[in-house]
């Protein structure tokens, strides 16, 4: 591989593969909304023919019971070393549309960054690997196989991804997974990701009485239920900042100091961390710093919480339910699973008889490492010396991707998280973006994992 | 007045009466709602014609910063007592609109009950006293004058009724106030309200980070202003069901042992209760039964609560804002101005660093006691002793008329609340409803009212 030569190729086609991303950008495949079920299968058969230009030999959509997998594969030799990338092309719901600064669906570069949803999660980190692929293609220099899994239900925790893995394991065999989903810690300070926590994502319904009634003719005799579900989310967090479901930390693997000393080494400015935040206070389980509360240490977050009136003005109701959408991180070596047990059997158990409870599990996934001293990993670290000047900082991430765990039980194959967004980069929230030279730095880096990965594997 | 005249009279225009009441049902003057400011005027002019049918000598809409007052009256002599009707025009939001089985805004007669939004609450019981003055003046037994003051604000705070009682202190002279805005305990058992609750009403808006967050990345690092509403509502009440605001019950009034028997005397079956709300329990403060902790207790009850993500599926947010609507019962002789700006104290004083808060005050009202010596209560005791065959129970009612306590202190008049309702014509809930038999027995029992007040005031 003529490094220079690839990279120049890559630069000379910079406003091509941005305009190229910008299509998949203005397709809302908001994989949650019923609505969007169209625009989905769009961007699927968007990437489908995208992969087929950059030379895939063969590109499908997989049909599952909810959102496609678009599977793409250019098989060079059967001898040589094969990547497989895994990706999504659905993105998180827009709302709150009117915080958004321009639509979420009609990208805008301003200040150096590409403006829309999915720019960073993940539609502009999948593209890269399409992308550098092509590059490879076009200059001759594509020295792994590749096969690509690209799903579009990675919002909606990746439901029919399992069945396709589990029934696909002899095709999807590859040397190395490479996904591209997750930050680094600035530009001027490129990681890699060796941590990732899991989830349970849990709806909790209350109910108290039949219907809604007027709170001055019963307020005061019936169990209200968004206060009886106030003081049930309440006591799930001590004041110590632990979470009091029974049995929740039992398996929860305690760093040794010197890992801590490690993972509290990496930059980090707390001032800065607050004033981008907006707050003046950081919060948390005590005993540990900010970057252990959100990489190795499990959560409780309630993601979403109604009931009753929240119109203008005042009703005066006592409403018959409030619901709450309740998420947990977890660490190594909690089992999602468990955890959504625990939850259940707790939330049952602490609910006044005064009310009914219906406790339903959204999806979770299991919290995973990479191996620092594996070759994928040294490959990756390698990539990034050679593109940034710089090596990576290897850093526990407090997000999670529940296939990464599936991925390593049922293909037994090396996870690289070789993502490129910033923690700034406002994924899930209005105004999400990804930086150009993320982007291109990222196509950059890709293809320098494919010459390292060749060479170290041999 | 020849009684048995005025009553066949009632009687034969039975029809025409509802019907004239389903036109005005058919307006929705929901006040809370910008979007129905036209429909609340078009409600005010439908008021105000049927004043004129009805014999007013006038009557005419009083503009106000908000919605229009409906101002009528019929004198006949200075020299005859003198009847102030106090009603209003405007109803609740209809929402949840599909727990509805018939259109809100449809009225329909299902058993003998006419449903729709405002049927009870308190369209149809204002329009009772409009009728009853037909019905009077057209059959020449009308013995007082009569003044109308039907507003359209009442459910959204009555912001600017205060200003027009305030300025027109000499216009709204009389002998007693008639309010049929409340219920009776049922039909087999009527009773009239002498205890109204007061009612401070608010709204808190927690702030944490400045923007929506990824749960993943940032949760356990950051306050969820959720997690951090939860916490402070469910402080805000403890295990005994008592309020924690302190100086809360500073100025609640306790009943002597009497007046708990006799309260507790009034006809009422638990289980019965409970059955009907589909409860397994009831719940409220330690050592109070249901009836007290409706009647003389103050309350704190969470209206409407909202925050994050409430759609379909799962959404890994951080939300950056919380909010919830909270209102507080009040009982003679808490001060609803004195409680809001405890709650506002005691909450900003909760609240952790880590949030900031905002506290709105909507409206608010003082709690209300009607003597049951007075001339007004005897004469609406002997209207339902000639209407009912029973001596009606004077009860304690949990809901609040805030307007209540400012005609006392204004217009130092007495004030009589002739309601008819029933505690299960589900007001402020899907399907309110007004029984056909309470409206008509309701405009005969005004009728009767007049009769027994000109002649005890002599």
């Amino acid at each position: 591989m003529d490094t220079q030569a690839i990279i120049s190729h890559i630069e000379s086609k910079k406003q091509q593969y941005i305009d190229e991303l910008f299509e998949l950008l203005k397709i809302p495949s908001v994989s949650a909304d019923p609505e969007h079920k169209d625009d989905v299968r769009k961007a699927a058969e968007f990437v489908k023919a995208r992969m087929l230009e950059a030379g895939c030999d063969l590109a499908e959509l997989v049909e599952t019971k909810g959102h496609p997998i678009v599977y793409g594969e250019k098989m060079i030799d059967p001898a040589l070393p094969t990547v497989v990338v895994y990706g999504h092309y659905d993105v998180q719901p827009a709302d709150p549309i009117d915080l958004w600064e321009t639509p979420p669906f009609d990208p805008e570069i301003r200040d150096g960054k590409i403006y829309a949803r999915g720019s960073c999660d993940d539609k502009g980190q999948m593209y890269m690997h399409i992308k550098s692929l092509q590059a490879m293609n076009e200059t001759g220099s594509l020295l792994c196989n590749v096969k690509f899994m690209v799903e579009g239900e990675e919002e909606v925790g990746s439901d029919n991804l399992e069945t396709f893995v589990r029934e696909n394991e002899a095709k999807l065999k590859g040397d190395v997974i490479l996904i591209s989903d997750t930050s680094i810690l600035a530009n001027e300070y490129p990681s890699i990701t060796v941590g990732l926590r899991g989830l349970s994502y849990m709806e909790v319904e209350v109910t108290g009485p039949n219907r809604d009634l007027h709170s001055g003719v019963y307020g005061g005799a019936v169990a209200n239920p968004i206060n009886v579900l106030a003081g049930m989310i309440a006591s799930l967090i001590d004041e110590k900042g632990r979470i009091t479901i029974p049995g929740f930390y039992d398996k929860v693997a305690e760093l040794s100091t010197e890992d801590r000393v490690a993972l509290n080494s990496a930059p980090f400015d707390l001032a800065e961390y607050k004033a981008d935040l907006g707050l003046n206070e950081v919060a948390g389980e005590e005993g540990f710093t900010t970057l252990e509360r959100e990489g190795i240490r499990p959560t409780l977050d309630v993601n979403g919480i109604w009931g009753g009136y929240s119109g203008a003005g005042a009703k005066t109701v006592l409403p018959a339910k409030a619901h709450a959408k309740i998420s947990m991180r977890l660490v190594p070596n909690q089992v999602s699973g468990e955890i959504t047990e625990l939850f259940t059997r707790h939330i049952k158990k602490i609910a006044p008889p005064t009310v009914s409870i219906k406790v339903t599990a959204h999806h979770g996934g299991e919290p995973t490492i990479t191996k620092t001293d594996s070759i994928a990993y040294q490959a990756a670290s390698h990539a990034f010396e050679e593109a940034w000047g710089k090596t990576p900082i290897p850093m526990r991430d407090g997000g999670s991707i529940p296939i990464v765990a599936l991925f390593k039980e049922v293909l037994k194959t090396d996870v690289v998280l070789l993502g490129f967004g910033l923690n700034s980069d406002a994924i899930h929230s209005p105004n999400e973006h990804y930086g150009v030279f993320n982007f291109m730095k990222g196509i950059e880096t890709i293809t320098l994992f494919y010459k390292h990965f060749a060479s170290l594997i041999k």
